[in-house]
């Protein structure tokens, strides 16, 4: 018999279907057994009157919450059971795994009159053993919204001719500067793990592939403990050709974002209000754009917010944050570009116009950064000029020869899939991510 | 004025355009001009009477072969010009970039009365200068194939409840085994690259997400030297859960390759027919299937090919490509799938039968290996017991930890894009790669 997820099996009452899952939750009394069975695709509630299944009972005595079984069995309409008023009555109930007494509390357990309140274990404790912790409607909720979302990310590019690339991650020297580089033992020699595919993915310009997209690992070997910051993590990076000016990559992302955004309110707008209490909007476009001083000087009329003039040239946390309170004021919108930075802000390759403003932006998405883009400097000669400016030397050199025998004009920008989807969901990134990788964190 | 691509200019005729690209050829003559402007989808001819337009004249004089340009002009059809019978008059010439003479030599160029034959650069010289390299016509459709041919196996996933996702490539234990690992100083203490994301997306198997895919980069710290290694690459891999066998894995593997084919054929098989002389065939399912012993005999009979009895629990690398006569021979196929394999020569987590013989197997494709696929051992004790047996204890503890709570019956296998798309194309490892990474090769 070939197995039926649980949503299909909840519609089809009276059919006798094959289910498999794990045990959410199991009450194994001396007349009757309950079992909560869950998939990917649902729960449903099964359901044993032992006197009239003798043969079902040493079975049944063997489980435990967590532990994998299929089950096969009728499907009938009950009202009184809480589960979509639908439960099953099995005839066969196999085991394919027993669970040991499972070594985190996943969610924290209200008092009783007979039992004390248990408390949730700490984030750290539950990615210990995160596989247990990710079998959550939470988690595997967050992650099916995840695909759904860069799924509709790469539709959407494949849709306007980008290529999809995949470039290395050991690298010869370490890319823009020495610092937060990770080293690799490679044979007789050092290698560097990418801290961007910034580098190739404009390489991928020089080579005449005009529009590409990677989706891979970065690199990050910062000593940060905040809720954002990770030492690796999965980044959507894009570079396109032949455009005007940095306003082009912006509308490109925002168009993007957009895209996704609206795949994933299609698919589980309402789960994830439901499940996270936040609603999933499709923004408007153009998003809106102010520029670096205007948006210090909106700060500090709408709430007081001043920093230090030589702070200005940067966007400070505080200022980051605050700006999502500015943006829905002004704009009642949860996206805002921000353009104008300092150039000695600013990475190099960022192409500068006349005044030696940078032609880039960053977007920030309910109060955190989620992208750096820019038209890059696409000039052989006066990329040189702003590498050795900012001291950069030998480390370099292999990318400027990327610009030496024709190059078009372009520009792009990287996404953090996790960032993104912490942000989707209201959770900090160790929550957010498949497995978090920390300064203090390589396991499981 | 919006850039129009060169493959639609071919058909606007006698419409003013504005195209953009690569200068493929030059001629300079006194009186006459000839270009050939590439795009990512054509090519064009742009012919200018010098006395007609001596405002072009000085911007002509500066072009060099590979500069890049943006053009307006009208599209003529004119019978006399190779290029589709069209060439465009142009207005307007403005230079974006202006390449300096080639560092290489992409293709042979025969001698003529005048002048000597050119060789070609070795392909490791064409790595150093990759982006000069791959913006022949060869590589760039190599590389639209490539991310077709993704894209396709992505949605075929997709569509049947796979979730995407991401593991991490940093790990705390070198994993299988102590060898060819990369080791990584993580802060003060090491790391390691991930060999694969075997561990990863089993892990996923028992969080119950049921059904995944990853692409990503894969380290091989291999000082292997033939046309098919690398030290990194990139990993399609995939696990699922519910199995009942390791035939499930097979099935699942042929109608995903058949659909990933299909793609491809109908995006570029005649251009890839065109310039590789290979066609693209797209498998009839079900894949040929042969016990080892019995492709062994086989060879033996068809083709006199012997190995001593010692070596027959694997695959020779020679009978992996004598496979191939084989398989065409007797089925017609390009595909072949080997089972039974020695539990000695296989990881110890495949499952195995109760004679010992490992429930997997490994698909060959043009008479090279590109997959080895498995039902896994997802019983703690089992898998245990095996880890043990072949000596892995500490640096595999934490993965035995994944089947512990409840764990799923399920398998997988991983495919090698790269690998994928070097026997699409039938070209080496080194040509197929956007990137080539090898013991000595970590440029550019």
């Amino acid at each position: 018999m070939n197995r039926t997820y649980i949503s299909d099996a909840l519609k089809a009452i009276d059919s006798t279907v094959k289910v498999q899952g794990f045990i959410e939750n199991l009450r194994n009394s001396k007349a009757m057994a309950f079992i909560v069975l869950k998939d990917i695709t649902g729960k449903l509630q099964i359901t044993v009157e032992k006197a009239d299944h003798p043969e079902l009972v040493d079975t049944i005595d063997q489980l435990t919450p967590d532990s994998v079984i299929t089950v096969v069995g009728k499907v009938m309409a009950n009202d009184y059971v809480k589960m979509g008023g639908v439960e099953m009555v099995p005839s066969e109930i196999k085991i394919e795994s027993i669970a040991a007494p499972l070594p985190i509390v996943r969610k924290a357990i209200a008092a009783t009159k007979k039992k004390k309140a248990v408390e949730r274990s700490s984030i750290d404790q539950r990615i210990d053993y995160r596989w247990v912790d990710l079998r959550t409607d939470e988690n595997q909720l967050m992650f099916k919204a995840q695909s759904v979302m860069v799924n509709a990310m790469r539709q959407f590019l494949l849709n306007k001719n980008f290529i999809e690339i995949h470039t290395p991650k050991l690298i010869a020297t370490a890319s823009e500067s020495g610092a937060d580089v990770f080293k690799v033992d490679y044979f007789d020699r050092d290698a560097y793990l990418a801290q961007s595919p910034q580098f190739y993915k404009q390489m991928a310009m020089a080579s005449g592939f005009e529009r590409i997209f990677e989706v891979g690992p970065v690199f990050r070997a910062e000593k940060s403990f905040t809720s954002k910051h990770t030492t690796e993590f999965s980044g959507f990076d894009l570079e396109f050709s032949y455009i005007e000016s940095y306003r082009d990559v912006m509308h490109m992302e925002e168009e993007l974002l957009k895209a996704a955004l609206q795949a994933v309110k299609d698919a589980y707008g309402d789960q994830i209000k439901e499940t996270f209490g936040l609603e999933v909007v499709v923004p408007e476009t153009p998003f809106p754009v102010v520029t670096l001083a205007e948006l210090y000087k909106g700060l500090e009329e709408d709430f007081g917010y001043t920093v230090d003039e030589s702070e200005k040239g940067d966007l400070t946390t505080d200022a980051e944050r605050l700006s999502y309170e500015w943006v829905k004021k002004h704009y009642n919108h949860e996206f805002l570009f921000v353009t104008d930075y300092s150039a000695e802000k600013r990475a190099f390759y960022h192409m500068r116009d006349e005044n030696g403003v940078p032609q880039g932006y960053d977007l920030i998405w309910r109060g955190v950064e989620i992208t750096t883009g820019a038209q890059r400097e696409h000039r052989y000669e006066v990329l040189k000029k702003q590498a050795e400016e900012k001291g950069l030397g030998e480390d370099v050199k292999f990318y400027l020869e990327f610009f030496e025998y024709g190059c078009p004009p372009h520009g792009g920008f990287g996404l953090g899939i996790d960032r993104l989807t912490m942000l989707l969901v209201g959770l900090g990134i160790k929550e957010a991510m498949f497995l978090f990788r920390g300064p203090n964190r390589l396991t499981p």
